[in-house]
């Protein structure tokens, strides 16, 4: 067997008894039935995913930043130069970036993986050397990788889970590259079938007439490569006909997250197309995801909304790096916090509501 | 000049020129412009608050869960004994309620102030005794408090802001009271105008009957004071009529807050009904409070919409105590870092997008 189809064999679905425990618990603290919202359920998740209640604390976090190049830049999607992926990178590397500050802030480790950059990057602390392939090639003149290149990204993915892994006990989804949200674009609206103007955005803010020209790229692509609308394609087909490295590799995490049993909180577009592979590879794999946030760009609504996520924060960002994940690690360590402190109606003497009453 | 007055003739409108500073620097940091969304209109609004860019990390942050009981739970609004309020207060002094543990997660300090609990408290690390009646009269059979009780509440808040505000840099307003969203709604359609079935909602979640009742009982004490629709009376006067001992201290703590030129973050639909009094009072109070969520309560939505306010956290949460603002409070602290972090394209020789390009 593959990696990936140990990794797939190895998950399994949420534990019902431990899920069952978790509502019943959350029915006896000191608290109206139901009112931390969306987060009884996310704890009640995440319970499953450990197979008990309480789960463990998801702390200390991890964030693993994925970063690569993009062949599809060549057909003018963005206005910035693709070196700007590689300076990136040592922005992070030098702790000056968003991502940085809100790690920071949020307490979490930041790791950035060269999966694909474009340029030779010095090693430096922080810094994981996995290049597949510098870029991916252009996927409107033909794949994006191979699928030997998609399967070893992928594959990557899960080796960098099951490293941060045995310290972390939560995982953080973040990406850099140039051009990346046009291929997440594609990916998206070829595993949901939405049509590409429905799911290609203004990434980092570009004008009208470069929208409209990115979206004929992508519509370009899937037709070139027979994804419009159904199609039969594998997986790993889809991805490497149009898909990103770092894509592969976020797949890849996931998998290997829920392997470990560790949550996984996704970032924006290019998480959510990533996770799309990883739920067509293995349903189960997105048990354990949360989606971080919802960003600006359409395409990460209909991705979210097909993987039957509900996003944490909703702030109009549309950044990546990790940073929409970020802003939703303390939420998510709030909300499973809530199982290990909070007293219950018995042992803090408070009185449950009267139901013969009013 | 009564101390209300006096603090409210302290407060300034947000400083234009750092607001301006904070734009500018927005701009040259290393990610595309306006990519933090909501976060970056935050962080320029709290450079106002504090005359100056970046303003002062917000911590240490610090709750203020103001308790008190009204006279309308006689009313059969909630099936919750009135008794509760005293239990939590107790729950929340042992750190066994929700507001302790996202406080914990949150790293803030929890400080309990007595305002109006129907119940003598012993005293307890965490507990101010400020009690200024043991629990409000009855609305609906007349004046909740008199205007004397209403303005001494007010002023009690403003002095926690003073005390709190000596060592915190962020307040976060919470409040515990059996009954509190009865008078939240009245409060809010005093101030808004709208009708009682627009703003009366399920509070701890109650059932279809009890609800009709709740919103007929708002509707009698807003019509037996004279504000159904259109009115004339001074925010002092509504307070005292239909609100609670606790929306009077929380105003306080807004006005007392701003004065000192430091954030609020508000909590659910008894800060908003809070929020909207100190608004009457003085409109520029509002300049530094952030609404840290929007509640699963009608009345909450409508609120925030009179304040001018945008939610940073909406997850269906209509639990109170501060916890819903205790979520927002790692947002607004990473946008704030943002500014005092983040490296400038200079700074870290990033390239800049190519306005020529595509």
């Amino acid at each position: 067997m593959t990696l990936i189809e140990e990794t797939v064999a190895s998950i399994a679905p949420l534990d019902e008894a431990a899920m069952r425990d978790a509502r019943d618990h959350q029915a006896r603290l000191t608290k109206p039935p139901g009112s931390l919202g969306v987060l009884e359920e996310l704890s009640v998740r995440l319970a499953g995913l450990a197979g008990r209640c309480p789960p463990p604390l998801p702390e200390p976090a991890a964030v693993a930043v994925f970063a690569a190049d993009h062949g599809v830049h060549a057909q003018g999607v963005t206005p910035w130069p693709q070196e700007v992926t590689a300076q990136m990178v040592a922005n992070f590397l030098a702790g000056g970036a968003v991502v940085n500050a809100f790690a920071a802030q949020a307490g979490a480790a930041v790791t950035v993986i060269d999966i694909g950059v474009a340029a030779e990057l010095d090693d430096a602390p922080g810094l994981l050397r996995r290049k597949i392939a510098p870029s991916t090639a252009d996927m409107t003149a033909g794949p994006a990788m191979t699928t030997d290149e998609a399967r070893r990204a992928v594959e990557t993915g899960i080796q960098v889970a099951q490293e941060l892994g045995s310290g972390a006990r939560c995982l953080i989804t973040g990406d850099m590259g140039i051009a990346n949200t046009t291929a997440s674009a594609a990916l998206i609206a070829a595993f949901t079938g939405l049509p590409p103007e429905r799911v290609t955005g203004r990434g980092t803010g570009i004008d009208d007439a470069t929208h409209a020209h990115k979206i004929e790229v992508v519509r370009t692509a899937l037709a070139r490569h027979g994804l419009l609308g159904g199609h039969g394609k594998k997986p790993l087909e889809v991805l490497a006909a149009v898909g990103g490295l770092e894509h592969a590799a976020i797949a890849g995490l996931v998998l290997g997250a829920a392997a470990l049993r560790v949550p996984v909180i996704l970032d924006g577009v290019i998480a959510g197309a990533a996770a799309l592979v990883a739920a067509a590879l293995c349903p189960d794999a997105l048990g354990g995801c949360v989606a971080g946030h919802r960003s600006a760009e359409p395409g990460h609504a209909a991705a979210i909304e097909a993987l039957g996520l509900r996003p944490l924060v909703d702030l109009e960002l549309r950044l990546g790096e990790g940073t929409g994940a970020l802003l939703a690690l303390p939420l998510v360590q709030s909300a499973v916090r809530v199982l290990h402190e909070v007293a219950t109606f018995d042992s803090a003497g408070v009185s449950e509501k009267d139901a013969g009453r009013p």
